[in-house]
């Protein structure tokens, strides 16, 4: 079941949309108000860890480059959601697989973001698969 | 707003649930009840796709090693989700995350895969991140 949620707080879907748009448009002010005071954004993939608004809101300002971001799709509950995006700088595009929770308040409180990167398939399963 | 959806259908929770709990046990007429006919399964990342429930147990019954998968995380719509995982195999642990899509009788029709694997994360912002 879907809990329910504080009638004043945007569900997950609006807050990952704003989120997106505000870091597209490089309006930082917008984007820092989506995050709670101490959000946590975490790399599994690197395990670096950025602690707090002001240091994420500059975590992403500072990420060189410049880059532009497609939502490909978000899903979402009430407090939690994920999003698919297509980063694209230098003329590379780049997947992007950002899980994050909400707090009460329907402030982003946690962002775990992947990368997943291009490999070559293992052998042995050619007979089951195409390519594209 | 969620899109209301065939009563007699199973959410894209449960489904994803019981696809994991039948791909752990290896109880693979119970993990082919749940998809398509016509199921299509994706791996961005190596361009590889598998068309067709037959073609698309086989690929999962036949996937190599005494693997055990842990479900980390399930976000999800009615007729979407997206499963966090952890697979484990030959004493190492890998990340799957998985964007499914259900058809409107409650069958798994679409399957993202990806499988997002270490780096080492580029100079210049130490300053804002911590290592774990």
């Amino acid at each position: 079941m879907v809990e329910m949620g504080n009638d004043t707080a945007a569900d997950a879907r609006t807050v990952i949309e704003r989120y997106w748009a505000a870091a597209e448009h490089r309006d930082w002010n917008t984007f820092g108000a989506l995050l709670a005071p101490d959000v946590v954004y975490e790399i599994p993939q690197t395990r670096e860890r950025v602690r707090g608004r002001e240091a994420y809101v500059r975590f992403n300002a500072e990420y060189p480059g410049d880059w532009r971001v497609t939502v490909e799709r978000v899903v979402a509950e009430e407090r939690r959601g994920v999003s698919w995006t297509s980063f694209t700088v230098d003329g590379r595009t780049e997947t992007g697989l950002c899980f994050f929770t909400l707090d009460g308040s329907g402030l982003i409180d946690t962002v775990t973001d992947f990368w997943p990167e291009p490999y070559e398939p293992p052998a042995g399963r050619e007979h089951l698969v195409e390519r594209y």
